[in-house]
């Protein structure tokens, strides 16, 4: 016996029917002899209308209302899948974030999740009962409901399996694994069998939408063995024990065997980059733009700070997501004295692309042979950011499948065949 | 100053458009001095779509889960409009049923209000603050989201209501008030200005659909003043304490001058008429037809048992709900040897016709003006009911229109001139 989480994202959702292939897949786990927690996301496009009438009420809304709002998604589909299942034979129940609870901070929309209270869900699950979890809810110190963020589901379904020391934590999802790269772009992408949570991580922060960014994070820290596999496939699917999909372990776990110099290639156009042109060259210039980007919560990802000009000012380039650009603008324009630049210059029309691998901590070359691809194919590098695992660089947004299409031929990552 | 209760059924909260306006209409309340709770019902269609989706699931669904799933409509327009009141510089925040909590019994999907925990309700009003609570909702004793059963919202305006000991509870409704009869059937219907409880709830269960019958029921019992009032007013509508709707209150608040003999005509098609033919005539076989339909939940209304045939037995016929006559039909056939009836025929296409006034408590020949109103244009009675305010009949279905408009006349409820 196994104790596992499974958890369906909105397409799987959307639906009654889908939600009884949902059921059927959960009926399999359980006649096979697992202890089994769900975790649901809301059905695909309910969080988007609701979000929709938040904004339409407010754009400037009381996060604590939205939560309100926008727990409703899931909280239907968690007592949906709780009744398909009970159709199915299978005793299920569905469990509220504020009924377990799952204790978040007061952080309403980005909430993060504490603490989890397994005491009823221990005693459930022993009772031979399917919990069903609304995934992106919980509930703060002050019983008011609260969200984790968008893709909040995935934290929640590894932050459940941590808790309730699941054997796996298998993520249902639109694609069947992880690939070396976006096979929409690059037909030759292989799955991959493995992937650290470290590359991971970067891959899921550039890109890769496969998986929430926090849970990987969180994944990593608890030890929570995660699995991506497809919820595309019939009841002749093979079982989720046999590891069909992409296994995201430690990197004891990879082993050398199976360890490669790089392990994918991801592409991010969600970001913009700006520029102030003619910032002093003195002690605390770069402090004074940072910090007031930072106050407001605004992630900024590559900085680069050309050689000063004759005239004692420099030029200073980096980027923020497109989604904050707006913002960035505001807070920038806001501070202008105090930071002393002239001019503030901003272009969306940028791709970053980031080449990830565990491997390369033990290989030169890795950036080098990246410069050199994208220098031959005439593409100009516009900023550079490098990690332990990861070399990203700032192009043309016009470049994006091209840059990734060399580079994958480069680190010998096409797939022999492609049937 | 005074404390009221506003209630906004679906077509109030149909869109954001319509949320807004009742934004508007409360902090005018506000404005003018009140503390104010609201209490919403969930958006137009949404209940419905909820419920579809239930059963889609599973016609045998557990109503525990099904509870969970269609309350989310009512935690959406809450929220919703505590956002839209802020945007209107109301402060405002929304309240759950299990943050109250609003204590229900276990009857899931048609749970009872048990009682409701006021202290941080009246904090919040006493802070200034609108409290939004959403209708039809509450918590059992073991934490699991209840419902009241279709129409609960009134029933939940009107137990907070009691339980703040507010001064007023103002229903918002599609119509601007309780009239003498259906103004669609009989255009020279009448505006009620005051109708008694007792009348109202003789209106209400006979099918004047304006308020659920328990909300009235309870508003006599706790002697809460329930206003009936439109949502369809623009700003310069009248304020709701010049009491443009109809007053449902008690017959001393009533007074003899106001009182009519006959206050209103009621119509309701959605009953089925049943009849045993040839039940034993003896003792007992009565209780052997109604203690199985009684433990079945089903309502049995109008009953007539004709004299008995020369061969000692007798036929009886009654109603009950049309949503319930397949069940009825199931239980009476598996009960037919107990009972001992030879034939079972049931007939849907009836309606039961009432009259009702407090009036008629001390004046003979209403049942007679009746009948004898009805007679005259060949309306055959199929049955009779009456209670001390009321005289119903049941007909046959095609002659429902005819039926309500002779007895308003008959009765003089006819406004003089209709514009």
């Amino acid at each position: 016996m196994a104790r596992i989480v499974m958890k369906f994202g909105g397409t799987s959702m959307a639906g009654i029917e889908r939600i009884r292939a949902v059921a059927a897949r959960v009926k399999r786990e359980v006649a096979a002899g697992n202890q089994v927690a769900v975790v649901v996301s809301a059905m695909a496009g309910e969080t988007d209308r609701l979000i929709g009438f938040c904004r339409e009420a407010s754009s400037l809304y009381d996060p604590k209302e939205y939560d309100v709002v926008v727990s409703a998604g899931e909280q239907i589909t968690s007592g949906l899948l709780a009744i398909a299942l009970q159709a199915a034979g299978v005793p299920a129940r569905s469990w509220l974030g504020w009924q377990l609870p799952i204790a978040t901070s007061d952080a309403h929309a980005s909430a993060r999740i504490e603490n989890i209270d397994t005491s009823a869900l221990d005693a459930s699950l022993a009772a031979g009962e399917v919990a069903v979890i609304p995934g992106f809810q919980g509930v703060d110190d002050d019983a008011r409901v609260a969200t984790l963020g968008r893709g909040g589901s995935d934290t929640s379904a590894v932050a459940i399996a941590a808790a309730m020391k699941a054997d796996r934590c298998d993520i249902y999802t639109d694609v069947d694994g992880v690939y070396t790269t976006d096979p929409r772009i690059v037909p030759r992408a292989r799955k991959l069998k493995k992937v650290t949570y470290e590359e991971m991580l970067e891959l899921a922060s550039v890109g890769a939408k496969v998986l929430q960014t926090r849970s990987v994070g969180l994944a990593m820290k608890e030890g929570v063995r995660v699995q991506v596999l497809s919820s595309f496939t019939g009841e002749d699917a093979p079982m989720a024990d046999t590891l069909p999909g992409t296994m995201i372990v430690s990197e004891e776990e990879l082993g050398d065997m199976e360890r490669q110099l790089i392990t994918g290639i991801a592409h991010d156009k969600n970001e913009a980059k700006i520029t102030l042109i003619a910032v002093p060259d003195k002690p605390g210039a770069v402090a004074a733009i940072f910090a007031p980007l930072a106050a407001a919560n605004i992630n900024v990802d590559m900085i680069i700070q050309n050689i000063a000009h004759a005239a004692g000012s420099t030029d200073v380039t980096f980027t923020v997501p497109a989604a904050d650009l707006a913002r960035s603008i505001e807070v920038l324009t806001q501070s202008r004295e105090k930071i002393g630049y002239e001019t503030l210059v901003h272009d969306t029309r940028v791709a970053k692309i980031s080449v990830v691998g565990v491997g390369m901590r033990s290989h030169a070359g890795v950036a080098s042979t990246m410069f050199t691809t994208l220098g031959e194919r005439g593409i100009n590098i516009q900023a550079i950011s490098t990690s332990e695992i990861k070399v990203s660089v700032l192009i043309e947004e016009d470049y994006t499948e091209l840059a990734v299409r060399v580079l994958h031929t480069a680190y010998g990552l096409d797939a022999e065949d492609v049937a």
